[in-house]
């Protein structure tokens, strides 16, 4: 006997979890849909040699590799010094990108939307709210040769149609924009290659805290003077509340380099778009200290935390980048694009109690009093079915408060209930659970009262349940 | 530079070809569910000692192999004699999940119906319509001690759901049952040890033909009398037209052994309840040479075809077994469950010429003349993706031509185009690029225009597409 377990470091549902949780990946799709997004799913492998272009750094280090039986004796047999496997799981969904694009690049028509929401794989080290596999919804914009920073401008408005359609609180999308930033180094006399440096420093300010990374610009390594250090935190300390106070904190950076002032620009265009499209002013802000540590952003970056929940961090980042897939093809595809970590963010909502797995999918438990009833409680199954809800049917005729704590514990809300007379009568009997109500209905206006208690339930409790129609 | 390139046995999709194959998971996702059914999710991996608990065989030669790069280094360094990693790829969804249900055994309500859709892996020989990354959909009820057979009659209802909701055209469910197999067998004399080897073969008739499969049972590993073989092949020639027929064909078998005679009681059952629940006549057959390999089954048996395209082979198997999950837990664990190969299937349909890529998702492009109407752009765009449709919109102006040109090549059927003019009379003007017309409508009426086009085209033409009222 072997004790049933799943590896270290996944999450894996229960049924209704997983309900909940398909719920919200139906709820991003739709909303990715909406904005024009294609869909892509790339293989869970790819070949080692594609994914692991740059050898080394953390992400390797993580990379789970794929050995068919097959080559894995051949390796036993030569003593395993055949160097790494052939193939590798995805670390994220980038690198399958730029490849895919890159492979099909003469079959997609650019400005290239897609969206992907698939898992990926990183063997970290196992600890509470970590997981080796998880969910990654992400869109980019891929543009060929050029690509507009209004497709920046857009990006925000994503974020805001998916989290406002998940109903999960409040949330606010911070902005900040590269050019601004190494404007900003550049005018405090700060050069190309130590920018990228001092990035990733103010990139730790969350976490260090701005004493300690003050003392480590100011230190050896670095060796800023300290007036342009506090300059530095000065401006990492940016944030604004609302549009026209963005606008006005802008405003206020003062004169800066052509780098400078080009970021700027983009920033106010992109706050003006924002307003054009309708995103409540509440669900953006400037925030300069929002650094996103790679070296491969060059514009915009995103960054969107729950207003209840800072703690939880970004639970969608992203930033436009300037060549997606150098490493297979000549082409310059530039880009912009994000990410929502969703298994994490589940789990995170999960811990917060607000996840909501009260309730089954399923809709209806068809009772079954005898086996004479049969024929009628498949048939009536069938009707409900074609009216569009979701019915399981008891097949095995048990005593009626067997079947009502059955569907109780299951979570069905109704049970219709059929006997002799009901039959005879031409009407049924229907128990909700929820309610502790039953109520009596005519066979013909069954499905449509099913209907309608389900919809006014959805309705009632503003759960991710209730999201279908759009926004609240 | 890296050649951009997946491995070897894997089924990439371009964008349109995606959103044909979601479309198909999705109908038959919302089937399953209509039916009762709860999703679940297992991760891509399990610990080999948990996924391999049967050394040898087919199964364990096709699996793939996971090690993270600090298992795989310590296993170079240590001259890769350290055995099998601790990971492994599933292989298909039954043992993760048996696993599943004996690892949560006491957190799931019974009979338990869960439906899963994922990939599995297998490291099969390369070979043209064959994949080492494949979909599979699976549906299983798993009964805690005892499960009704009246579970084995549901499901061909669900199975003509799902093939009937995807419109892929005409289709059978053959129907066998391994009691009704195995009784016959008793009754021609043929032991217990032997009876799984005969089932194998014939399993085997479709492949190798009668006269094959006669020489190998009457031959010396068998040794079966010649007129016990032809009794068998008669027995596996049975196959019924319509419900009344099959019912005449099951008479026709005439008297046999307990066993026999209780598959045969539980096929009639079956036949009576796929007539309650409408289940059309054309769509089931009994077909006696329906073995399916496997010893695990002990029920009811499947296997579906397309009408008119034999040579794919069964789209959709499965059957009753009696025991889940024995290398788990001491629970006993009967179940009914089948499994469709969505992967192969699609490529068999695209083969065909049977899956519609023609159009885009994308209901609407949005045209843009010049930066002046940007913010016009962007709020239509916002006010048509409030109404439901799939919106994309120009964001930087270029001649109308290539506009129209790029819609054309996205497979984007409709454009919509606000000119100064149109704006100062507040309507739009919209070309419908696969009529090769063009109207104008007033601003307040372009969604409803746009969605009664959109409604209009998917009940025109019946592709996959128009399958979302359900079944046609």
């Amino acid at each position: 006997m072997i004790k049933p377990r799943t590896p270290p470091g996944v999450l894996e549902l229960l049924p209704r979890e997983q309900v909940a949780f398909q719920r919200m990946l139906d709820t991003i799709r739709r909303t990715f849909e909406a904005y024009g997004f294609l869909p892509v799913e790339t293989p869970v492998f790819e070949l080692s040699e594609v994914l692991l272009t740059k050898t080394g750094g953390e992400t390797e280090r993580q990379v789970y590799f794929v050995q068919s039986t097959g080559a894995l004796e051949k390796s036993l047999e030569d003593g395993g010094g055949q160097g790494r496997p052939e193939m590798a799981l995805r670390f994220d969904l980038t690198v399958p990108l730029a490849r895919y694009v890159a492979e099909h690049e003469h079959h997609l028509a650019f400005p290239f939307r897609r969206y992907q929401m698939q898992r990926v794989y990183r063997g970290e080290r196992a600890q509470r709210g970590r997981f080796r596999e998880f969910y990654q919804c992400d869109i980019d914009v891929i543009g060929k040769d050029t690509l507009s920073p209004r497709f920046e401008a857009e990006v925000p408005a994503v974020i805001n149609a998916v989290f406002e359609a998940l109903g999960i609180g409040e949330f606010t999308i911070q902005l900040n924009h590269r050019k601004l930033l190494r404007g900003f180094f550049e005018g405090q006399g700060i050069a190309g290659d130590q920018q990228a440096l001092v990035l990733r420093e103010i990139d730790k300010l969350d976490k260090r805290g701005e004493d300690a990374v003050r003392a480590t610009l100011v230190g050896e390594g670095f060796g800023l003077a300290p007036e342009v250090a506090d300059g530095l935190l000065a401006f990492s300390r940016v944030r604004s509340t609302g549009h026209e106070d963005a606008l006005a904190r802008l405003d206020a950076l003062g004169a800066g380099t052509p780098l400078f002032e080009e970021g700027r620009d983009e920033l106010r265009a992109l706050l003006a778009a924002l307003r054009a499209m309708g995103v409540p002013e509440s669900r953006y802000a400037i925030n300069l200290s929002i650094a996103r540590g790679l070296d491969y952003y060059t514009g915009m970056v995103y960054e969107t935390t729950l207003d209840a929940n800072p703690d939880i961090g970004s639970i969608c980042s992203g930033g436009r980048y300037d060549d997606l897939a150098s490493h297979y093809t000549k082409s310059k595809l530039p880009g912009v694009g994000i990410s929502i970590g969703l298994t994490r963010l589940f789990w995170q909502l999960r811990e917060a109690g607000l996840v909501d797995v009260e309730q089954s999918p399923v809709d209806v438990l068809v009772a079954l009093f005898d086996d004479a009833g049969l024929d009628d409680a498949l048939s009536l199954s069938q009707q409900l079915r074609a009216a569009g809800l979701k019915v399981e049917t008891q097949l095995e005729p048990r005593k009626l408060g067997k079947q009502f704590q059955y569907a109780d514990r299951a979570g069905i809300r109704h049970v219709v209930v059929r006997g002799e007379d009901e039959v005879a009568r031409g009407v049924a009997t229907v128990k909700d659970l929820r309610q502790g109500e039953q109520f009596e209905v005519s066979l013909d206006g069954l499905a449509d009262a099913l209907l309608a208690r389900r919809e006014a339930a959805a309705g009632a409790a503003p759960t991710p349940d209730s999201t279908e129609g759009g926004a609240r």
